[in-house]
């Protein structure tokens, strides 16, 4: 099986279960996991960041940062295609009670301007915004690697309005590899940023989220009422460390989803969008066929990708299928439904 | 003062005033007030529901609604202008942990399709749809009075995928005026509609929340849950037995409002969109000024209006304006900024 | 019917209805009803802070009172058996998401040492203490009048621990009544206090809620959230003008009380506790019958009470039944049950 | 350091440690890791249920639980002393809107009367019970081991009354060690049952929640919710087996709890709860110390014990302390105190 339906699927090396073997541990919820504190030392200085808390998943990191940030009964905005809107099952308004403010944005960031409008002053009928919430890369809309330009923009125009900005970066050293730009461009302008150790990077378990001291002292508590609090932690986060070691292979990822996009693009009644990372959108209304049915056809020649959308799938390369893989799963799906 | 700001602030005249002075009251928790019990049969005939319910506000009407209609963790589907998402203080979220998914649709409604892509099914990642909510007259878009067709075509649109229709119909009887159809035409195809007795109708407080005996039933408990439980309510409830009276008078206030929108889109800088009901709104960007400051010369000049956006104002006729006051309002106006 | 069930019963005088009849009424919403300001500043007076909110209920006042006073995620600690954990329907965590910490005190309230014991502070695994909320009279446990001392060692206990005090005062003028003290004796201590208009007070509708000049503007958002504001809400707020002057008839009610207790003692298998205002508790197991026979016997003799838990009856009396009432009421429960 | 603050501290061996390195792993959000999928079958067998669901700690196993067996708005019965009402960091009010309902029982098991009077049915102004949440091993109360008998009449009892039943049994193989019967008599009579692979077991992190197909099948979607999906869990789950191996292991633990409780109680102003498992209660009133004092003192030889109260610590023994280390510790407690 060539498995492209996500980068989560990647396992871990045998470096890192080495690591994972030989790790030193301990309480983490007690602090007194070695292991864990050099994961989150390493992890804020990788996104520039004064410390960072070790998060089971990125759904925990994203909704404890909107917990930490906001007040009860304030707004968070966010695109309307983000993640935390679309497969969080609702945790804004589960976890901590938020109204999400959606806006939709020209690759996921809003203008200046849209902050701007989408923003609400707190007055008798309105909760007041007390969250921006950007993405990057982003995810839904294919991937996109967003320029820091924009982000800063968009996190400029919500801090002078006292808003400050979560990043959802579950990908962001894609983004950064895709910018050719060290991922602290991209999160030197948000308060807070999550990032997954467990998608490309190739780690089992685990994000990482990064903010000021202040943040994560609070971000630490609000784990432990979601019961993110981890005991001997250092299992997992010995393989997380080495995760930080292949950002550099990324690339390689980037490079096979390019390859890829060209030929899926040759495919039959596949409209394929131009990558940016490593995630590639295609639409297959053109075959005339279910999502399903598609999907089934490449099952049947050991192929695997996702469903995204009423006609829309989605491919993603990661560390575990190499450029061999890719070629393979072309000639699969070109000889499943032939090529323009 | 010419009142325009909204039509909440009508005060209730002297045959209300008796009706309160000689209500039979008894205790409206205990389900003992005749007036309030006689209110409550007469609103839900008014809307062709099996049963209704005296509630303080419509606000609290649509919470209730939202709440009896759907589980924990759902979505709720409703326009991006409307009144639920807009100036109920992210009660949504708030009372009821629900997500919201908006739209933008053309006058508020979405169309079968957009329901169609609205709609979520629950799954791992998602939330499954509750609920749709539909606004008539549509308040933020500009007091629109929606076609009973395009509320019947939404609503079979959801109800096909299991999910029930709530109307915010607050001025639900302005719409039925201006559509000159019964009521029941715009009130049929939803599962629950809230209207208020305090707006246009001129009761001092009140809304009514109707549907089916189950929904009622439901819904009475969680008013108590929300505080809204009141005792000897026949002294407001019988002033709204007159208010469903003055169902007729609504043609008035239309006629006025197409007067004012006549008048102010001779003003200088003022850009008024076309009344359907008894809202208008001015968009006076064109007058180089701030909101504030042109609602500021309007009160130095006696009338008063709303801020409705950035450069929006909206004025709304009601019971207590006259055609005489709308008259005088536009001299007013017109002497405020010139006429073209 | 003598109806004992609760002093909620009570319907408005014709004075009250004249003023419901002949009130100056604005829209409260914009803060412009002159007698719902005059209400919220004479209530104020009453219990000695600085200023007050109308409010539909008691239980919203109680809620709200909640809401301002918390965080999100902290503790309310409350007696096992006060109104705001008993009957409103769990509103504490359903509202605010605030954890309730019972105590189980002598007379509801807690001694200083209890609230040290109940006070949890903020720990990496425990929510800290957020608001303690006392009540008087202490309807549950028999309309107790608590003593200004206990009221203000227990807040002060709270206080030193920065731990806000709300009132549920529902009674809290029967308190004082029964005291011979004023009011603000009992209100003083703590931050803030509900009472309501519509009990022993005889308002068709309402309750005020007192506090700070801060904590009243925060309460007056968090009543929109509710649903609470209302428009022309003076209609109801000038009985409740006239309610304020019924607090010197409330020893009426107390001493009709002590004459219901002294006559349903010597009712067979009634064993009565001993009332300090206008609530009698009978204990009925002596009867050898289920609550709801002895209710049904009591009604079929034009008296009715409320069960009270599995074997205890509830007798209020108020300002709609009169000594020749109670007498009446004694002798019919005393030919159903027969007398020692 | 002899650390007997908790066993949670207890570090992974090396079986386990080789087990992580060379687990067989998968997506488990995909349900597609072997090793999580052998552990889940594996850990419901232990309990006698149908099925079972790998959380990242005990927790969050216990508040998905709550919300997959209630619905919005209900009431949870739990023991005062409970974990999830005392160091959940009132997750129930936070995560499910559910107000808690604390009795004060024997052993913190009600019995079938008290569950009886503290089960509230739903009415009008009380939310209905929907959940009785029992614990065993008692933590806070000394780590009592229930006797199945008791778990089963509570159980009954509010089963009868449509109330599901849940047990907290993070140390539930600690309890059936201490009754000398099999794990399944004391969680047959229950619903669910969440247990602690991390504890006394010695699995880095983790721990299982059972119950029926179905409602392990809505709990791993309330688990996704939580942000507790893990990707390729296989590397901490493989641990975890190996932790079911060491059940027997358990006795040695309580052997030296006794040995450490008789020790103690010879120390100067120590009075020592008799240890019915691996937990020993220690009231240090008697030295005339602050607890942190104490605390301290310990720690200056090499002992490290919890603060468990105003004037009570808790030692915890585990398989990484060792019968030698016990009376070490032992003999360091004397030389700091005395004995008598």
């Amino acid at each position: 099986m060539i498995d492209l339906r996500s980068d989560t699927v990647t396992k871990p090396d045998d470096e890192m279960r080495e690591a994972a073997r030989t790790a030193e541990v301990g309480d983490d919820v007690y602090g007194e996991d070695p292991t864990v504190n050099e994961l989150e030392a390493r992890a804020a200085d990788a996104v520039g960041k004064a410390a960072a808390l070790y998060v089971p998943s990125g759904t925990m990191g994203n909704q404890i940062a909107a917990r930490v940030h906001t007040e009860r009964g304030q707004e968070v905005l966010a695109d309307r295609e983000s993640h935390v809107v679309k497969y969080e099952l609702g945790g804004l308004a589960q976890h901590a009670d938020l109204q999400v403010r959606t806006y939709d944005a020209d690759r996921g960031v809003p203008s200046p301007e849209q902050v701007a409008t989408a923003r609400v002053a707190e007055d008798l009928h309105r909760p007041g915004t007390g969250l921006l919430c950007l993405e990057n890369t982003h995810n839904a809309r294919g991937g996109l690697a967003i320029a820091p330009e924009r982000i800063a923009a968009a996190a400029e125009a919500a801090r002078e309005r006292d808003v400050p900005v979560h990043l959802d970066g579950a990908r962001v050293f894609n983004a950064a590899t895709a910018l050719d730009a060290p991922a602290t461009d991209v999160t030197d302008p948000v308060d807070s940023v999550m990032f997954c150790l467990s998608k490309g990077l190739g780690a089992p378990v685990g994000s990482m989220l990064a903010g000021s001291e202040e943040f994560v002292e609070r971000a630490r508590r609000v784990r432990k009422l979601f019961g993110g609090g981890l005991r001997q932690a250092g299992i997992v986060a010995a393989p997380g460390l080495h995760a930080l070691e292949n950002v550099d292979d990324l690339a390689t990822d980037h490079e096979n989803a390019r390859l890829l996009a060209d030929g899926l693009a040759a495919v039959d009644g596949f409209d394929v969008q131009s990558p940016e990372t490593n995630i590639v959108l295609a639409d297959i209304e053109g075959t005339g066929l279910e999502t399903e049915t598609v999907l089934e056809r490449l099952r049947d020649r050991d192929v695997l990708a996702s469903a995204f959308g009423p006609t829309t799938l989605r491919f993603c390369t990661h560390r575990d299928v190499s450029r061999e893989n890719i070629e393979a799963a072309i000639d699969a799906i070109e000889a499943a439904f032939g090529a323009t």
